[in-house]
């Protein structure tokens, strides 16, 4: 996913408009108490930590929304390393929308930047090996495309964005069917024919069943070893396959030399810690 | 905070069905080729970690939005201590429901869960100090009340809930007021009487002015040692003493026996990784 | 797509409460003039033409939604095919809910039965040809769901729903990617690998470059008599077909013979002329 | 309705950006997948069809509201009778904002100009007999003021607007009231006193009966012949005229010698065919 | 207008759950600290003052969407006029929930019934001269409907409820269209057929052409003694007559013996003091 | 509460803009008929009574949002008294706007002044006296800011803003706490800390209790002549003191000499009536 104005104005514009109002359902106190209207200011945004930047088109729109005539410079661009102490942009506004805006801002950008930096690290253990990294659907609810869109940055690619755009068919769905066939054979028949039908397939046997009956992926559920080992050698030409089940940065070396297509984390978005970046020497100018 | 009625009414009903229709943009597919409209399922709500569960009522209250019908019999209570294997809940009800509604059911509830099981952690640390825990602003943007309610489950209190509800004068009202008493003297005629002042003061001479000027609360910034400890002994009996920036789990216990009133942590929200816990034995019924 | 019940909760709940906002601004002032509040009334719904019935959910829920407690009794199913007379269905409730929903209950069954009736009679032109009929994204604005719901139940299926779940390169991806093969890489390296690749070709060169770089599906465009012949049988086995563009009802029957996989049209959406029911004998009891 | 200002931003802009959402429900995959976000494009709309334009407002809209900056130069004016080929605009702006809004941009001026042509082919076989040409309520659901804007710019008139901004008794109402008397006889005392009261009636004695209880205007529902005649000369003078019904282009002639001061066609909204509009040409630049 | 349960499901409730959220942002801290949230409470509705009683379906609905379960039962009916120390209601059920709810329920039923009360007493100094008391468009915003239904409850009739329903040709029309006359033509031509058309004439020579271009109702304007008197004698039988203008309780005697058709009075919505109503005795049962 | 640019956009645009719609729910119908889109008039905006302006941020943004390019000339500022004929402002725009704007806009001035006139009266009574005139949570539902706001405009202070960011105890939280002081120990252990705890004492002996549970203001309820006197001096020095109920400017005198801290009035929103202003002389230009 990518950060395209459209995205903005049609989805984001809402989120980041909603977080304001979160922090400020009335007034901000404190500005409106000492602050006067037209006082302007000027602060510099500094990474606190090492890692991957995501998320400075929703900082800098942040503050835009509460005032149309901020400036921000920024002196990094999306996706790029940073290192503690770099000056990540300056911004330069009305001191009462610095003010009000700053927690909001940062909230969104220490966050995205942390899904960036855990992505940017597993996606570097993947390098060169013909695995591709994949986020899930275990994301923040309502920041989700904003969460897919940091791991697109840190250099991850996407599953599924929900259960309407893509099929994958489990345990249950298999059980309400009758079977691994049937499974296959009516989300082919249902299905918008755009979609690919992904299949969890948790034995050699059910794997067989998948790809005789069709199906485009295969995720090798709690498979092992050798058996892990011989399903990805079947799949092989007949159907493109995925690991996914805990896979961390810790963990993920063991899944490497596998030679999966893909493989899916979760941690990406639901255990990425933040990266700490601070709006500093905010003055008025 | 806590989970009553009317909150989930007003409010989180709201956040709930807008992140399901975030996961169901239109239908699930899956769950729409293989499983008949009427049939009916069975569930167990695992937890596969240990830790402190919380945001059942969001749990419970997301497969009611789907099916209205749906059963959900509770096996522990919000804020009990578990351990990894723990049944939590069995969930009965239109299976479509169930699997419509899983991943965002446990969306909240790992992540409000895993914010509960920190808080538990730090809140433990603090028993018998006389220091409350505090949580922040530094909340997941649209989710501040469901994080806030977290920390409350987990023996953590509440810091202000957002810019309009709370005073707290920074660096910068302080410089735009002109100094601190200026500062304090105009957010004392400006906010509502039910506010009580928070300064954030950096020197023991602010910390004089402060006091002097009749701030109900100081928050210690960036102040170490011996100066730390002297600031704790000048506020005593005269405004209540917080302290923050960066308080983690890992070094919350430098600052355990200054005696401060607060200690408040960024962490508890920004930083807990999620409690894992997952819907098992699917099966129709 | 299916009209499941989270689907009508989460989205079309919405829209049919909107739609009677729309047509109720304030009050239904003929109703409130005449009709006292607690009376009751029956009505009938009847075909007033031949065709396919489609939208009984939200014809049901129209009124559910004014009066939770109205009696609807189904006279048919959801896609049966009726004849202009038929007796539909029977509601009983109150008697100004009736009134006010009557007109925008009809306005959707009536939309929705026009698209299935066209669709049922496109399909069944192509029945045993092993070519599916196809709807596209020329719906009517805010009505999309609903609408592909209406092809559905008239025995089409489903192209992609939006520009977010399917991927489609036409000329100008094609021409701004600097031709098929670029197109195709960057749209495959881009897009969930849920996504399929369907890429919209005019010559066969264009096709046999498509084919090359792996393309998923082939929307064959602008070809004509033998060009077209040719293109379908270089596709076999490699790609699937798709035939697009102004195919209606009346011109279905040259494209039937070709063997392509899929043939979409506009039509079904954009000029199925509405199916004529009307809710009759309505009274009070 | 006319297309003020007023309007667009107080109602169509929603409209038009929840259809753009409808259609990019988070990103469009193919136009970010090969589109550079900044590359500009160039695309000419022309009609495919001989018809009358309508929603070129609306249409402009739709990509002002994804790129600020877009140019759109128009060639013919709203309500203008073109020709298949003619050149109706150019449209010059960001080339992704012109992919992403193509097909919403159509659906809404295919739709609008289907009804503006369809209307000033009814309206026309009307001029000069002083009889005036009117909507109805059977419109597509939520964009009713959009439909009856396209009328009013194919030469027709609007009647309600909905079921609060006019009175129109029918058979149930009548019945419910206890007669036709007593009918319009709330319905007078009820009502806001800007509105005029209308009656449907079947019989000669009816009509009698509304004639003399001082109805403003009279549906004659249901007659034919002679007794239809007889109807229009005895309410002449007393009160307006009005035929409704099945009324459609093919079939209008019969009613035009009537002498009827209205003649409403629910043919207008639910039955025009769409204009065939299409983007053409587009090209990065 | 009337409170109809259709009126209520598709506006009312959305106006009474965001007062709800106005007051309840996030929680209400003060019952949530002591009340336990099972605990079931009663309370007595009661009459401060003299005046007459409306919103009862609204001060009803506020609690419901609070606890469904709650049980309200009614001592008087709405438009029943009270004294000081009427126990207008009881109020059982989640005593969280009546706390939660008691001051927007309030707040509605003492402006509404404050609304009522004033208009009762202008509407019965007009009882038996023929003429109507109307309201006008000087609502407090968002409440209009609420609010006008409150008139209709008075005993007071409405005039136009927007600007959309409605025509009142003022001096900038007039001046706009070039004339009396030419603003009614237009008017005539452009307005949907079911409205009456208004016109605010200044002069007795306005007056004249108003009525020979076939205005529906005059407005007097500004017009005083003979003149006025004059003015409803020349209109008397070809059009229908309105006074407005700062006409309240206070000075409504003066126009009463004109013999006008209607009298409209902005002070009924803009002026009206509340009516004083209290939640006594509550207490946990 | 101030005015800021911030709140206007988080929160006032969407009332303004919900006003309008309310006021337009399609079309200004007589605008339309009678006036160019594209005139352009002027207007002057003139008091007809004498007070205190409040609300020129919002009557300028009403007409704004309609009509970017308005030019508003302000003769008065915010809190200005003026007096009966004062040219407050003149507005220049298209005229449309102007017509379709006027009455929402002057809807919100009349009131918002209105409440800052009778405030300001009201403050003036306790200039120099040390007591502090408060409102109340008794607003107009959805205008609570508003309101707010316009109470600090003419000169009063703000009291909680609704039930999340204010402890008030009353009698229900005390007999539901089980007294006094396990209400006060309750909500002190409960509410964030930023919140002061006030609670609502009825006799001397409830005051003590609540002065050693360290109350932090009391509201002093019923109690009358010596009884509050006395009361007054205990809690000098140990709490704050509120007086509230039924406190009018008719009758304030009473309360000037005890020298609480705070009296609070609900009169201030609920019963100030409008000033009455008005938009002359508008002109095309």
């Amino acid at each position: 996913m990518k950060a395209s104005n459209v995205t903005m104005k049609l989805h984001w514009d809402a989120v980041i408009l909603a977080a304001l109002k979160e922090d400020i359902p009335w007034e901000d106190v404190s500005a409106n108490a000492v602050v006067p209207e037209d006082a302007r200011g000027h602060a510099d945004l500094i990474a606190k930590a090492d890692g991957v930047v995501a998320g400075l088109p929703v900082f800098c729109r942040t503050f835009e929304l509460l005032d149309e005539d901020v400036q921000i410079d920024l002196h990094v661009q999306e996706g790029e390393r940073v290192t503690a102490g770099t000056l990540l942009a300056e911004v330069t506004g009305n001191l009462r929308a610095l003010l009000s805006g700053e927690r909001t801002a940062l909230n969104f950008l220490q966050r995205m930047s942390g899904i960036a930096t855990y992505t940017r690290q597993m996606a570097q253990l993947l390098e060169g090996t013909g695995t591709t990294l994949l986020d899930t659907r275990k994301t923040t609810p309502l920041l989700r495309s904003l969460e897919k869109y940091a791991v697109s940055v840190g250099g991850g690619s996407n599953h599924r964005f929900n259960l309407s755009d893509g099929v994958l068919l489990k345990d249950n769905h298999i059980g309400a069917a009758g079977g691994v066939r049937q499974a296959i054979g009516l989300a082919r028949a249902y299905a918008p024919f755009v979609r690919r039908i992904e299949i969890e397939v948790e034995t050699l046997e059910q794997l067989d069943e998948a790809l005789d009956a069709g199906a485009d992926i295969v995720m090798l559920d709690n498979m092992k070893g050798e058996a892990l080992e011989e399903a990805v050698r079947r799949a092989r030409g007949r159907a493109e396959t995925e690991i996914s089940g805990n896979v961390t940065r810790e963990n993920l070396e063991r899944y490497v030399a596998l030679g999966v297509n893909y493989i899916s984390s979760g941690a990406l978005t639901h255990s990425a810690p933040i990266l700490d970046v601070s709006l500093k020497h905010m003055k008025r100018i």
